[in-house]
């Protein structure tokens, strides 16, 4: 097997789920900014990047969600980074949106005619295919594209030798709440889809357990 | 900056949607395997791993989703490995599913006492934290974790210097339709959540775009 095959399968074998931080050790400024940087580089449906990513360092904050967040409490007490990652909301998400205008013309600098032909197979998308029919399912298409970066900072925290910890559990209205009524964000563009930690664990972990290839894996010829 | 960052944010950089194939060029097995490992070992809420993957091979089947899939033609024509990437359906996801039984005791292993502390705490989830109250929202639920191993397998790709495409470009009903009626799965068992090729791209491809961090970064203090 090549060198890089083997890296990549070690890394994916060795990532787990941290479930408690020694809290004295720090991950270094040069290891998150490249976790952020694999989040900030992650794809998205029509290459919106819908997301935000917030470093959550105030404690009090922290202590207030705690009672709402049974998955966060390892995560809050002893990781070295908290990190917040936002989803858009469906105001910014509707075909013709300020947003959206932003992402084709500033960022992507899409030529008029395109820009007009993507909007479009957006439009129709959103309507059609994938049944974007309400703020809900909007959210939740939305939130998807989200768990892009999130698998991409914790595979990048696995390969620097980083700890990490998704969370999704959280009661979604009560934390956002608090957040939103901290000023930690604003309830208009954004809200709150996961929660990810990292930093370096203070115990052993339970051995990986995965179901075998043949029982996730198959051929349609 | 170490070697192990910059070679990570090198992929991130590197890495695109590959928009055409050269059809002459075959993924190796051993790169293909490591792909799907990479999806294979991804986390998961609660570990529920609620994913397969099928390799589509069928000529036949191919052709008969194009006319539902604008979004995966070049891939159709050219790619060396198009996948199917399926969700559990929501019978399977429910508090008290054979499938959940199955996971939690025959792979995940939990002795009894957390076994049904564990049920317990993701019934709390699945109905109060995050409202999964339709087969709609846990469907969508279900996609997300789907995403993760989505992700890992682009970003496994990059590394392995295979060009990718994640496709979200197609008619989810209409398509679905084709491959349960040819077979390629059970309606009951599952339903298609997105689609990824793998091979060599036959061209230039557009500069990559992303917003700067200091428009998706913030640090809350």
């Amino acid at each position: 097997m090549k060198d890089i095959n083997k890296f990549i399968e070690e890394v994916f074998n060795k990532r787990y789920t941290c479930k408690g931080y020694d809290s004295e050790k720090q991950v270094s400024d040069e290891d998150f900014r490249t976790i952020i940087e694999a989040g900030r580089l992650s794809p998205s449906s029509f290459g919106f990047e819908p997301w935000k990513f917030i470093l959550l360092k105030n404690r009090d904050v922290l202590e207030e969600i705690k009672p709402y967040a049974w998955g966060a409490h390892a995560s809050i007490e002893g990781a070295s980074h908290f990190v917040l990652i936002l989803a858009r909301t469906p105001k910014h998400m509707k075909p013709g949106s300020e947003y959206l205008r932003h992402i084709k013309s500033d960022i992507q600098k899409w030529p008029d005619d395109l820009l007009k032909q993507r909007s479009k197979k957006y439009g129709e998308f959103s309507d059609d295919d994938f049944d974007l029919n309400s703020d809900r399912a909007v959210f939740d298409w939305t939130t998807k594209q989200v768990y892009i970066p999130l698998a991409n900072m914790l595979t990048t925290a696995a390969m620097l030798g980083v700890d990490s910890t998704p969370m999704e559990g959280f009661h979604q209205e009560k934390v956002n709440e608090v957040l939103v009524k901290n000023g930690v964000y604003d309830k208009e563009d954004f809200r709150l889809a996961v929660m990810v930690a990292f930093g370096y664990s203070n115990r052993e972990h339970r051995e990986k357990t995965r179901r075998e290839v043949d029982e996730v894996f198959e051929v349609f010829e």
